[in-house]
């Protein structure tokens, strides 16, 4: 693949973009001491994000119409608040925690990274997140997307293949001409069945200390980048 | 209002934003240069915008499913094509002057003022353009969005309520949380129904030096400013 076969750059988010753990325990454990709620908040993290996929199942199997994040976020919040004997959070409160996910830090190679992508290609995201979270996330953190386009615009979560094709459509690209970015080996492996360009980054960090076996590479991508600004490098940038 | 009353400030784009009709008379007159067509290219501009309207006017009454715009410029370009007895043209001559769309030029306050509106709003389009045309029109030009969202993710075009209450949707803003900017009264005042904020910006020059009497406010606007530079000024930014 050379550089200029492709005219978007569009990019996983949670894990790949920003350090979705990391900033989530920081920001439980701040909320929590300020409400003298003294329980395990890198348990309930990590919880948060186990019913992650299993929300989104029954919506890419068609047995529940389309649900944006935020709200599939709000159900797992909701359980893991009883679950964890959290209680006396008012409404506000709850919907500030639930709003946590708009507030992650980005790896400190992404705002450098993609602000030499923009250079030369389109670049946005390709999350399950929706348009508002993504986007208050951007905006928060600097991040110089030329588009915002959620899972709420083409209605679909990845990795269904109406995901991937219904943002090329939007984008009037056909797939050959998007590359995705992301940490995932199995996000990358169903852009490529739709003929997307993949571009693999470690994140070897997603899960902090504890090892993360899917920061390895396993599947024949176009390229395979330490970081955003190595992608950079390796397009030329 | 005060400027913390909002949160995002959209803009209209044809007109608003872009010199459509300077823009397109230059793009087709060189066009036709190159190719020896000898035809009157400010008529044919003006006759493509005129069939703008009505062509959208179906799929607003929902007597046709939503079509992009670049499809229905398309189908408007194949009937003056025609009209104006212009034959020799390939598929991608056509194609490639159907994208005059997404090379309109921004008048010259545009990019100062939507980088100074930039530090404290989300802003973006709210356009009947499909998102690649007003991506692509944007990176050209270098206007600094926070995202684009085309009338092809909300499905609706204005000035019906579907186009203004699904951006705010995706945006997950209540609308009096967002100010259309525009310089078409008939424009602001379906956002105003609809409960957002307006803004009106003066174009006398929309239609070249043909007097433009819809360049004076009739509503009660809670801007009104001479420019998006104005705007952010009246703003305090």
């Amino acid at each position: 693949m050379q550089p200029g076969d492709i005219s978007a750059i569009v990019f996983d988010t949670f894990g790949t973009m920003v350090d979705w753990r990391g900033s989530l325990i920081v920001e439980l454990a701040q909320f929590g001491k300020a409400r003298g709620i003294d329980i395990d908040w890198v348990a309930f993290a990590d919880a948060w994000r186990a019913g992650y996929q299993p929300a989104m199942e029954p919506i890419r199997k068609g047995e529940r119409g389309f649900t944006k994040l935020d709200v599939l976020h709000r159900e797992i919040l909701d359980r893991l608040i009883a679950q964890f004997n959290i209680t006396g959070l008012s409404e506000a409160e709850l919907a500030h925690m639930n709003k946590a996910w708009h507030r992650l830090n980005p790896w400190p190679d992404v705002v450098p990274g993609l602000t030499r992508l923009k250079k030369r290609y389109i670049i946005g995201p390709l999350s399950n997140g929706n348009t508002a979270l993504l986007l208050n996330m951007a905006k928060r953190a600097g991040m110089p997307w030329d588009t915002v386009l959620g899972s709420d615009t083409f209605r679909a979560y990845k990795p269904t293949k109406e995901a991937y094709l219904g943002l090329c459509a939007l984008l009037d690209l056909p797939p050959d001409r998007v590359m995705l970015g992301a940490a995932h080996n199995n996000d990358l492996a169903a852009a490529q069945a739709c003929g997307l360009r993949t571009g693999f980054i470690k994140r070897p960090r997603e899960f902090g200390l504890r090892p993360n076996p899917g920061a390895t590479p396993t599947g024949n991508w176009d390229i395979v980048a330490d970081d955003v600004e190595d992608l950079a490098a390796q397009l030329g940038l």
